[in-house]
Parts: C-alpha cells; sequence; structure tokens
C-alpha cells in the first residue's frame, strides 16, 4: 500500500510548492485568460473554461499554491487528455426538490461543475433560506474555498466538501491500511465590514503536497504527520514516497484528538459521497491496493444558507461585523502578530497581487510557457513595474 | 480572564469525570424515570422532561460522561432555579420557509428544545431532502450527538452544532483573551447494517472537563491542551482554574492545524450563532471579561439529509454498509486493537449498560441522591444481579 506516488492523476493535493528559486509575477487577468484558453483548446465550452480557470488561479492569488496553477500539467490536462474527464459533459439533474438537488457530473472538470453547483444551491437557498446541491461522478474540484466563496458573493454562507473518489491516501486511527481521502472541508461567510471568514481545510493533518515540499528540501517533519507501519511516528517525509509511511488525521494522535480529525473525515465522506452515491475508497471488499477504474467518481457537498431569507436583511452583517471585528481586535501574545482569522491573510494576499501581479515559481513558469507551446497560446509577460520580481 | 471557574452555571463541558471509587449501577429505565420526574417537579411539561431526561442519561449511557447526569445538579438544576431557563418555555417560530425553520426558544432548556428541533429538521428533510432549523435564545443543550442521532432514527443523516451563546472559553490562536465556546459539533449518520457513526466533538482540543478531571487526578497534561499568557505549553493543568492557562482549539499548535480547529470553532459560532442571531462571546465592544447578562442565548443549527428522498431507497444503506465495513475490517496495527469508528464503541456500551444498568461514580451516585431528597422523589435501587458493582 505505498502512498499515491508523486504526480498522481487523480491526486488532490499533489506534489508543489515553490521552492526558493527566482518568482516570476505574471498580471491576474492575463493569467486568467491564458488558463482560459488553454482549457478552451482541450474543448471546454467558454464560459465553463473561464470559471474552471478561476478556480485554478484562485490558489496562487490566495496563497493555496498546492491547489494552483501546478496542477494544470500535473492533474488537469492529464485529466482531460486522458478522457477521464470529459470537456463536453454536461451534468444531469437526478432528483430536484426545490430546496435540494441531486446531480450526476458525469464526468465533468470539477474545477467549474463544482462552482455551477454551488450557484445553484445559492439560488435555491435565496427561495429556501438553505439550499443543498449533492453531486457525484466527479473530478477533482480543486480548492474548496473557492467553491465556498461563491455563496459570499451572494451575502450567503457557503460549505463545500468533497471525497477523493475511489482514492485511498488516509488509513483510520490504528488502522495500517489507506481507507479515505484527504476529504476537504470549507465554509466561507460574510463578515460584515472586514474580509470573508473563509476555513479551507484537508481533514486530513496536512495536505500530502506539505510532506513532499518538505522531502524535497531535505527538512525533517514534525510528529504527529507520518506514521510507520507500527503506528510510530516518522520524521523523515521521503518516507511517504518510498511507502513506509502513512498520513495522519488531524489531531495526529490521540492526546490530540486524531480521532475527531478522523471522524471529520468521514463526516466529508458520508455528506459528499454516500448522499449523491459517489465513489468511496473503501468499496464492499476492502483490500490494501486501489482498484483501477475508469472514472474518478468523486463526489461533493454543496450548501448554501441565505440568512436574509431567515431574518431581517443586514441584522446578519452587523452581528458578523461585531463577531470578526473583535477578533480582530483580541489582545495578541506578540504585539508584532495581530489576531486574524482564516481567509484574513488571503483575501489581503488576492488584492496585492491582482494590483501587482500573482508570482510563480521559475519552475511553476517554466512548466505554464510548456503548455503555452504545445497550446500553441502566447503565454503572458512578466510584470515590469509595480511589484515584478 | 480567568476561565470559567469550577460548577459554571452555563458551562459547555462542566467539572466532571468518575474518580476511582466504587460504582454503583442503576437501571436504565429507573433512572430515565428518575431523572423525568426531577425535571417535572420543576415544572417542565412530561413529554420535554422525559425528552431532557433522554438526552442527559444519554451522556451516561455512551461514556459522555462530561456531558451526563453530573450535569443535572450542577448545570441544569441551577439553570431551571435561577429563571435563566424557562420550564414552561413554548419556542416560537420566527420564519418558515418549508425546508428552514428560524426558532426563538424563548429559554427553554436545551436538552429537549435542540431534540425537537431537530425532529423538525427531519420531518421537513422528508419532503424537502434537507431541513434546516436554526435557533436562537437557547440554552445548554447536552450531548450534541444525541441530537443528530435523532435523525439516525429515520434513516437520516443529522448534523448538530452550538455555541456557547455570551460565554467565553477559547482564545484565539496568538490572542491572550478567550472569545468563543468550545462550539461542539456532532454528525451522525445510518452505517447500513453497522452501528451507526457518530462523531460527537468539541472543537477545543479537549472539553474543560478534561483539563479539570486531570487537576483532581493530579497528572500532568501533554502540551497542545493550554496556553500560558505568553502562548507558550502549559502543562500543570491546575493553572486552568486558577486563571493561568488558556484552552487550545482542537490541533494543539501551528504545526498540528491549530487553525483548522480554530475555524471549526468559527464555523458552528456562524452557523449556530450568526444565521438565527443568538448571542456570541465577542460581542462588538471586545472586553476580556464576559458581560454579565440576564440569558444565555445559546444557538444552535440543526440539519437534516434524507437521502431517501433524494435517491433510490436502500441505496444509501448498502453503500453505507460497504464503507463502514470496509473501515472495521481494516488491517489494525495492533492485533488487539481493532479498527472502529466514531459511534461504534458508544453503541457497544449503551446497548450493554440497558441491559447490565448504568454506572454511576460514587460521588455521582451521592449527588443524586441528594436531588432525589430534595425533590420528595425516590432514587432508583441499584442493579443487584447481572452486571452490577
Amino acid at each position: 500500500m505505498p502512498p499515491t506516488p508523486a504526480a498522481p492523476a487523480t491526486g488532490r493535493a499533489p506534489d508543489t510548492a515553490p521552492g526558493p528559486a527566482p518568482e516570476v509575477r505574471v498580471p491576474y487577468d492575463a493569467l486568467l485568460a491564458f488558463t482560459t484558453g488553454v482549457l478552451r483548446a482541450r474543448g471546454l465550452p467558454g464560459g465553463r473554461a473561464a470559471t474552471a480557470a478561476e478556480a485554478l488561479c484562485h490558489g496562487d492569488l490566495t496563497g493555496f499554491t498546492t491547489h494552483g496553477l501546478t496542477n494544470l500539467a500535473r492533474l488537469y490536462l492529464p485529466l482531460l487528455d486522458s478522457g477521464r474527464c470529459d470537456p463536453q459533459a454536461e451534468p444531469e439533474t437526478v432528483t430536484d426538490t426545490g430546496a435540494a438537488v441531486l446531480l450526476d457530473a458525469r464526468r465533468a472538470l470539477g474545477l467549474w461543475a463544482a462552482a455551477e453547483a454551488m450557484d445553484l444551491a445559492a439560488e435555491r437557498a435565496r427561495t429556501h433560506g438553505i439550499g443543498m446541491v449533492s453531486v457525484r461522478g466527479g473530478t477533482h474540484f480543486g480548492c474548496a474555498g473557492f467553491h465556498a466563496l461563491r455563496a459570499v458573493g451572494q451575502g450567503m454562507i457557503g460549505l463545500a466538501a468533497a471525497n477523493c473518489g475511489h482514492q485511498r491516501l488516509v488509513p483510520p486511527p490504528g488502522g495500517a491500511a489507506p481507507m479515505l481521502g484527504t476529504n476537504p472541508l470549507a465554509l466561507a461567510s460574510p463578515a460584515g465590514d472586514h474580509p470573508p471568514f473563509t476555513l479551507d481545510m484537508s481533514t486530513s493533518v496536512v495536505p500530502t503536497g506539505r510532506i513532499r515540499a518538505a522531502a524535497r528540501a531535505g527538512e525533517t517533519i514534525p510528529p504527529g504527520w507520518l506514521s510507520d507501519a507500527s503506528g510510530g511516528d516518522v520524521t523523515d517525509p521521503a518516507a511517504y514516497d518510498r511507502g513506509e509511511a502513512e498520513l495522519r488525521w488531524l489531531g495526529g494522535d490521540p492526546e490530540r484528538g486524531v480521532h475527531k480529525g478522523f471522524g471529520l473525515g468521514l463526516l466529508v465522506e458520508v455528506l459528499s459521497a454516500l448522499v449523491p452515491g459517489a465513489g468511496v475508497g473503501p468499496q464492499p471488499v476492502a483490500g490494501r491496493k486501489p482498484t483501477a477504474r475508469p472514472d474518478d467518481d468523486v463526489g461533493y457537498f454543496l450548501l448554501a444558507v441565505a440568512p436574509a431569507t431567515l431574518r431581517s436583511p443586514g441584522a446578519f452583517a452587523t452581528a458578523a461585523t461585531g463577531l470578526f471585528g473583535a477578533l480582530l481586535d483580541c489582545p495578541p501574545h506578540d504585539p508584532d502578530e495581530p489576531v486574524r482569522y482564516p481567509g484574513w491573510h488571503e483575501q489581503r494576499r488576492s488584492r496585492e497581487r491582482r494590483a501587482h501581479g500573482v508570482p510563480l515559481s521559475a519552475a511553476l513558469h517554466t512548466e505554464l510557457r510548456a503548455v503555452a507551446d504545445a497550446t500553441g497560446l502566447p503565454f503572458p509577460d512578466a510584470v515590469v513595474s509595480g511589484g515584478a520580481v
């Protein structure tokens, strides 16, 4: 049961993390247009290519680089080129009760399919106060937080989760075989006058990309991330891709609540895969190796809650300004490290990068230029003024 | 900003944990009838007193003793006797869209009010596939898992969360003042042929009861649970009630993902308090001490998802049997410690205790007999055969 090797075709958190090499900044709009062009050239309709490109660039804008453009050449293009993802897929409505919709994504690219599903959830929430879109037949959807944030644009709270289809990456506590994926979970909420609150997390202690970045950098990792075959701590990150170590759940060990992390991973598996009938890691007969399957069959859970449908408009915003403002005003341990909440830094970073260009590591820059050449598209020029490097 | 002292009137995870003294086993039905009688004597209507008693005894049945009968004398009776909780409260419907309902609990006892709210969510989910009941004006609701499990009784998935109203127990990472409660979150799901999956967790690394139990036992606690005024580790649990240490979020420190635990605590605060307009810890103007308030104004989020409304009945059960069965079959690190999932042990324990009596620590037994005397009710005799001690 070696962990999925580097550059997995369906990996949730693939090999990435920019090294210390000099970075290049590229204007956001040009990067978005380029990415849209690459996806259109693969057969995606224009609007959906643009949505997918926005989802992908979100990682680089906000700093979630493990889920950004680094995945274009190593995850999404192979997914399209192998036929596991259908660029022209049209999701099919299986059930529609009004407040809840069950969709079969029919191997659509998750980057746009999950975004459209959240938009649909928000549309239903406007009427019903709550809207759920449950999706099966999907593929890797990128940053969970991107999809959750689409609800915030409409003044709503968005919850987005996905399992990893048939992939097995993380064993249960006390178990020696991986059984579930890293099952991401995101919640985004308007925060009144403050930047949106955006939690975007794997339910494993870290995503696999963090392990591989440490391995490349020749660093050791803290106890609590990896286990050996008997459950002991492994601090050599390279042991992961040698198949000698397994990833742990949030919490890391029993003292720090690893059963909670496992439970959260299962929460995501139940809501995003069992509800719509998507693929699950442990199929009826468990084995130590994932079965080769023709499709990913990833499941998503998208939930929108519309506070303004439930109580007087404005009341939520006032309360949110109070809550998040008080957190920002919390006296810090270190005066140089003011208290922030998840999403605050991401919005600041996103604004700065929209204004001054998106930094790409030298390696990623080279990779994307190769995609441009292969696709017959020009790659945008680097920023030469402002925040350019 | 000392933490709430022992026996807090509105504490989420009050002082408890049976010591090593000999325990007494009392028949479950008799314990339930006794607890119902005590609550009826406080003015609760019969059916609601019975539901509340069931919620309270759930802790002792399943092993969540920090949220069981230990709270009768130290939390719920003072809540009723002080007038902060209205035994005759009738929740008021603020909004009803069909799939979503917003209720004002009007200071009802959370033990029954949250249960009835989940029943309502499930009723709505039967029609709409999903049902949400959002509640403000509540009081402490006991075990979150009890409320989530009510949906399972109807073949549905239940999600239950509550904030802690105006209480402040946990600082944000890097912050020196407590800002939020321990914000519990539970999800329960049918698992086909296997015991229901039930995640029932505080979003803090441990509940306060675990800290106090260690203090009473004279033990040290692991790094990652408590912080001193500059954020350093505290391993003396007694420092908590001396006001010299603060509780941390799940993950414990940045390396283990404490920002995820904090984010999950905020997820609960947003869904359970900002949505319905309940009390929040950090009111608009933050201070280091909680303001004295006449009401608890705890908020709840109850969500039911009905798979059978969304796809063919039976399909969910088959998939769930496969998923949870495969987890139980996962090869364990230690052959004597088979892999289990959250809820498995709780169901086994609950069955054993229903059959052979519910164990009460000597201290709790004494406490409950005193409640019986004060109420003028007989306390049930201990079990004298079977599993009696």
